[in-house]
């Protein structure tokens, strides 16, 4: 299996956390997203959208999209929990991850980081709406182990992904001490250096 | 089941059309979302997001996100693919709605139709990600009937709530035959009046 990807991104190193997790074979293909590696011809072949992370099967057939990458890849692992109301808490943290959490932690971190902006320069909406976000992990994350219980899932991957480099996007994370613990606790139960 | 929703939401219609869909009897509980009825104390207790639909299951136990709903709720019908790789491709659909589709094409016509707003004062980012998010389904349904092959899946019901009122959020779909073809094709296949 191929994985098209670039480290930089959180979305790219759940995939690879994943197979390193599961000891899955794949070649990785670095993609240079910062100038233009997934807008080139051969990569739009692969995947019509642009993006990253995207992976082609043994068969040559690609799927994109890295919380439908990891739900495939690990759908028969330990990381999907066997009670089909346990296994759709993780998928509304998964969506939720795209929809409440990404589109602000990791973009004010990619802006901050990769675009060199200052802090100060961050769009207000976005900084509160990812304030927003990991207030409710705080509170979840207080409560149990993992996002959906006590024992991690593909949920805890993902989310894991953008939230432990959150500092980076200006998210001060010293008043979150259930996140902190998490982010510890994960990464080891992940194996994630 | 009680569904918690407001059917002027492409979400929430989602969850109405598939337990119609599955003769799967619930309980409706309009929320006045335009008025604050899914920040109520009462509401935040049972979603801690303040967002519709949410179901509340018969034992009590409470579920989230649109689409990690459908999911749920159909996840042994015929509308989830038996086939792991096109299981996963639905989604690849599902995941993409809500980061590239929904966040542009719903929130323009939530601007038009329930803020008042002229089309002129729509945000030109988001017109332009709508557009390109209609582009690719015009692609995929010029090649295959429904977005994963030659059946409804899930990723039809998702995407037709939001797509076949697109008109309304300044989004002409004159240019897109493909669409405008399977909208009536989804509508007949799901059941949708």
């Amino acid at each position: 299996m191929d994985i098209y990807g670039d480290l930089n991104s959180g979305n790219c190193l759940k995939v690879k956390w994943l197979c390193d997790y599961l000891a899955r074979p794949y070649r990785w293909i670095a993609v240079d997203t910062m100038n233009g590696g997934s807008r080139t011809p051969a990569f739009l072949a692969i995947n019509p959208v642009g993006q990253v992370p995207v992976v082609v099967l043994d068969d040559g057939r690609a799927l994109a999209q890295s919380n439908a990458i990891i739900r495939y890849l690990g759908r028969d692992s330990d990381l999907v929990p066997g009670d089909a109301y346990e296994a759709a808490k993780m998928d509304e943290w998964l969506f939720w991850e795209q929809y409440s959490h990404e589109p602000y932690i990791a973009v004010c971190r990619y802006q901050m980081v990769y675009l060199g902006r200052p802090v100060s320069s961050l769009d207000p909406d976005k900084v509160t709406r990812g304030h927003a976000a990991l207030d409710r992990m705080e509170r979840q994350l207080a409560i149990t182990t993992y996002l959906v219980g006590d024992a991690p899932t593909l949920a805890d991957v993902a989310l894991l992904a953008c939230t432990r480099v959150a500092s980076e996007g200006g998210f001060d994370l010293t008043a979150c001490p259930a996140i902190r613990r998490w982010i510890v606790d994960a990464e080891r139960a992940l194996g994630v250096a």
